[in-house]
């Protein structure tokens, strides 16, 4: 019996938000020192390396619970099933719901809870809860739903990814470019067949990795120092992407028994577009081969790093035939990957 | 294959805060206006519903991750076992680290990973991670460990339930007096025996109930509006727990197949003591029967509610024999059971 993904949603929020957008922005280093370069030439040394030309941000009125809320729904119309036969709903999010102009976060109740409201689903043997994993959350959310089929506490469950990282950033940081807002949804179910979730790997570095991602103050001393702000160590954060997160993905597909040649997509979460090229060739590279054209579909070029939104966004829009170049057929193999703040590392396999 | 308790451990902070504490704060009504009572008659009342006579509240320096890594240390030395054998470390909160005269939650990286952090456990197939499931987060984290053992991904836990209600309340609510800070933990594995782990039921109530436990401004017009606080409809939860939470209990000891009159101990979430001694005479109601002398141990007297910590700090001081009258011996039968934000409603049968 196998996990397999029967539905998908997911919201983009309509704010885009160009590299323009940031042009008048003061950056400074973490020192609160300018930056020695002219905001253009920031701006465009951070496309050439993140690959991002434009982000989303949430609408004003919305928290994350929202968006979490419309990909489900979406997700639900997709599965084409009834809302009230769903076990478990898990939302994965690191900031709970800020809204707009404030700072603090709400996770009373936990945003599941606030999305089986919304959803209007009534059933309380519907169990709702959120998990924090950093931005591998919504893959561990998917993990989980799986080892409770495999307990037989649950058949189906509704796992969900959402954030809203507009409400954290600090906008002296050059970091603060990369992150979105979004959220994706997918229904996973048991099934009997050999299709669906094939192998799975967890892992928490939480040595010195602990503090790569954090909530630290303002890069500007002016600031209010006490207010926080979502905070990461980009190189330290790279080099250790591209020594374990191969090295994960090995792993699950050898779980798996399956070669690399059989992998027709990789779904990675998007931080950094050089980033997932280095850690992809890594991974190939530890087969003596390099990766096949167009085997890793990037969105991060117009939607940014949304977190945990980001891998399940990006299934929801290859799956619905809505990225261009990109399909994924009966009996493809997928890898799903995802690397974000704990440190946290987690991939599947998926046969569609 | 049952899943057993093999250590326990809780951190009960120095600091005692009696109701005299509050005989200088002026306590408003949902509207902001004065109650109709003088202070020492609001701090009577109060203490003969709820019971509560002093509370815990963390040092200044400490953060709930400082709390639970403090407890987790405790049940990992009670164990007797190597930190580094442990598969999962699930923390339950409900509000993240607020650090001391600050208002935001920090749960990046997760309150897990900070722990694991602490606790110096280098292991990365140790996986740290954070769920969200108001105050009955604890027992959802043994039902979830005990999924994850019974789909083979972990056979040893660290489960812990941590919170510092002190960090989010208003001073201008009644209510402030019910809450407190603690942390409890424990280690739960997988075992070749007929006892641990026998039943176990959860439940999310969202409809309307999604409301009852919420983040909300002060009492008091004049503070900022826009900082929020925890915040509750006493008179819902009561009527809501004491409808909903026998019958969860009498689901759970059917599912184990116990009789009502094999329970040694119940070890209940304690919001309320009133509240808590209507559940336990309803529940025993159901079966046309009074509840035993001394069934069901209390804290709430001394401890206050600390949300996720109650039970396993509960059961800490149960197994450890320093709680007067009350102890647990092998072969007993005990029923855990909570209720909380969400709304949420979980027990569990325990065999020692």
């Amino acid at each position: 019996m196998n996990m397999r993904i029967i539905g998908s949603g997911s919201y983009i929020p309509e704010i885009k938000i160009s590299n323009k957008y940031f042009e008048n922005h003061c950056f400074l280093d973490e020192n609160g020192n300018s930056l020695n370069y002219s905001r253009e030439r920031i701006i465009e040394k951070f496309s050439a390396i993140t690959g991002i030309e434009e982000r989303r941000y949430a609408p004003d009125h919305y928290v994350t619970s929202d968006l979490a809320f419309l990909a489900a729904q979406r997700a639900i119309d997709d599965a084409g099933i009834d809302g009230e036969s769903i076990d478990y709903i898990i939302v994965s999010h690191n900031f709970g719901d800020v809204r707009y102009n404030t700072i603090q976060s709400d996770i009373l109740p936990s945003l599941a809870s606030r999305v089986k409201n919304k959803l209007n689903i009534k059933n309380p043997a519907c169990i709702a809860l959120d998990i924090i994993f950093g931005c591998p959350g919504w893959i561990q959310g998917i993990i989980h739903a799986n080892a409770y089929m495999q307990a037989a506490i649950a058949k189906r469950c509704l796992v969900i990814g959402a954030e809203c990282l507009s409400r954290v950033v600090d906008p002296h940081d050059r970091d603060s470019m990369i992150y979105a807002d979004g959220a994706g949804a997918t229904i996973v179910e048991l099934s009997n067949t050999d299709k669906g979730l094939l192998s799975h790997h967890s892992a928490s570095f939480t040595h010195e990795q602990a503090g790569y991602l954090y909530f630290g103050s303002s890069f500007d001393p002016a600031q209010n120092q006490d207010i926080r702000y979502i905070k990461m160590h980009g190189r330290k954060i790279y080099e250790f992407a591209l020594k374990q997160v191969p090295e994960a993905m090995k792993s699950c597909i050898e779980k798996a028994g399956i070669e690399i040649d059989q992998i027709k997509k990789i779904l990675i979460h998007q931080a950094n577009e050089k980033m997932d090229e280095a850690i992809v060739n890594r991974f190939y590279k530890l087969y003596g081969k390099i990766p096949p054209k167009d085997v890793m579909p990037m969105i991060i070029k117009f939607l940014g790093n949304s977190s945990v939104a980001t891998i399940p966004t990006l299934y929801d829009l290859i799956s619905k035939g809505e990225l261009p170049l990109h399909e994924i057929k009966n009996g493809d193999i997928i890898l799903f990957a995802s690397v974000g703040a704990g440190m946290n590392i987690n991939t599947f396999v998926y046969k569609v």
